[in-house]
């Protein structure tokens, strides 16, 4: 077992593809930037892959990683925990949010369980093969996880990523579900930047002024509790995290350590990011956002991360949902840098 | 030919639909407000197509509407017009910005001549079918048309989109090919509006600051040259537009009339779209905008219209190509409303 807490070896998108992207780009029969963000986006493939024009982003894989969170008990959520394992029976069903715009675009989804707080029975086992405890500590009052329950999800969150990567994935989506979910999101933003718990904390779900001014409490007192452990990303997620967002932070560092790009998602999936790119310092280069969620920490995690949104549509459905309804921009991108005439053609025919 | 210079008959989008989606909407197996706007849309689509849930958007068809503008002659283009017809040529080729977008999402695409400043030999006669006359006068010294072509153009961008309807189209997009056409769509927004030319210019494919300046001066005079006539749009078009933007409000009335939903693009579209509201009102309640462009007189329009875009990428290519890259994000909100579970299923299971 690798030492999780040594900077892991992150190497960076190909600088000189980047650059050959970016000459491409320019030579295209548009004007100069008229493709915009997706120009930039392009060009941020093709250094991915290391090719120049990109390959078409075809194979595009999602996991929903679940999970339920203590703090729920805290009152800190529009929702009780018992959502969660229906939310999963759901995602086995294909009918949740994420599962219809994965069919939509023809993106791989699997939904796996690192710590719902129910048996899931009756669901295949492989929803479960990833199991790492059912719920975890209230992070206001005792640490989410054990240590080794963190080093335990985090490796599941790299052979799941692992596996993903080894069926082809050229782009990959790492979406999560558990009620409670924004607040040890939250708490890991704040720990990661120093920010205090009331401006951290969004409305989740749902919910009211009271139930915002107590998770804002919930959020320091955690980071009280935690104190300087914060400051190594996997003690972090021991005190603040869960099973689900430890597997996340674990894909995300596999995903950066192979060189396969991933599209974040919303607060969840960014809080995680932002803990892999502490963890695995250049991770975040092999890192675009999806989505802006209406959490405002994910826009605190998203700055630190210098990374953009490409929707900005007023979701907050979690379960990746916002990455997944952005992989079309993603495939636009490689297209057209891959596909429009180049301006050389055009006036030469 | 029936009068183009008296209101046309627009009914509104079903109410009740709109309320029943509503309804169903907050039944989702989803947090209320979760999925943003893209519920908004699937609840606007559902109105649309009088049908709860909707039905899948599969068949969504494009016209990209080609033409010169006389203006070009006094500077207020980055690129010469000769430009227009190789432009032309590459839509036919496939390997315009939009063709790839259009191709990648599985819409129809079909480029039209309806004033380019060439003849386009070679190219099929279909193309050149609706070709109402070679450019157009410039618009600071002279009418950009005669009434009677306004008059043909506008019945031309009927015709193509009852062509499309007939072909089964579920949702239409009308994009603009044209050097120089963000000027005479600028004025159409100004004389709208009521809003000075130095307001409402920008930089096109990439106007220098001179270029800017002149470009506002031109508009501003054509303003002043055109006078009261701006009160009626027909009018308006025959002093500031052209033979493409007269058939794209021609396009997008009928669209309207016949209760068929197109998604907006950017300056040239929305201009147009304000003009077909002008022109027959109530058409703009058949609109979606697909995204923001970086043109400031795109921003004045979409606000008189109450429309608020999909995507705000930066783009700023025209062709069409903002709203086929939107075109994902339609099909997802009719999708999600419709096949989404319902939370009376999911707590039932």
């Amino acid at each position: 077992m690798p030492d999780l807490t040594s900077p892991t070896s992150v190497r960076p998108p190909d600088a000189a593809a980047h650059a050959a992207a970016a000459a491409r780009l320019a030579d295209l029969a548009t004007p100069p930037g008229a493709l915009g963000r997706l120009g930039d986006l392009a060009c941020w493939i093709a250094a991915t892959q290391g090719e120049v024009p990109p390959r078409p982003v075809e194979n595009v894989r999602a996991v929903v990683l679940a999970g339920d969170h203590g703090v729920v008990g805290s009152g800190v959520s529009a929702f009780p925990s018992a959502v969660t394992p229906a939310m999963v029976r759901t995602f086995a069903s294909g009918r949740a949010g994420v599962s219809v715009l994965a069919a939509q675009h023809g993106v791989s989804l699997r939904v796996l369980d690192l710590g719902v707080d129910d048996d899931l029975d009756g669901l295949p086992d492989e929803v479960r093969a990833f199991k790492v405890r059912r719920g975890c500590g209230s992070i206001d009052v005792e640490d989410a996880l054990t240590p080794e329950e963190t080093t335990r999800a985090i490796e599941h969150g790299r052979t799941i990523a692992a596996q993903e990567i080894a069926s082809g994935a050229q782009l990959l989506v790492a979406g999560d579900m558990g009620i409670g979910n924004t607040t040890p999101s939250a708490a890991l933003v704040a720990a990661s930047l120093g920010l205090p718990g009331a401006e951290v904390v969004g409305r989740g779900t749902g919910i009211d002024d009271a139930g915002l001014a107590r998770k804002a409490e919930v959020v320091q007192t955690a980071l009280d509790r935690a104190g300087e452990r914060v400051a190594d990303p996997v003690d972090r997620l021991t005190a603040l995290g869960s099973a689900d967002l430890a597997a996340t932070v674990g894909f995300l560092v596999a995903a950066a350590e192979a060189g396969v790009p991933v599209l974040l998602d919303g607060l969840i999936s960014v809080a995680c990011a932002l803990t892999a790119d502490d963890l695995a310092p250049g991770a975040a280069a092999w890192f675009a956002a999806g989505h802006r969620s209406t959490e405002p920490a994910q826009g605190f995690a998203l700055e630190k991360l210098g990374l953009e949104p490409l929707l900005d549509v007023g979701m907050r459905l979690g379960e990746g949902s916002g990455a997944v309804a952005a992989v079309p921009l993603v495939r636009s991108a490689a297209l057209l840098l891959r596909d429009v005439a180049l301006l050389s053609e055009v006036l030469g025919g």
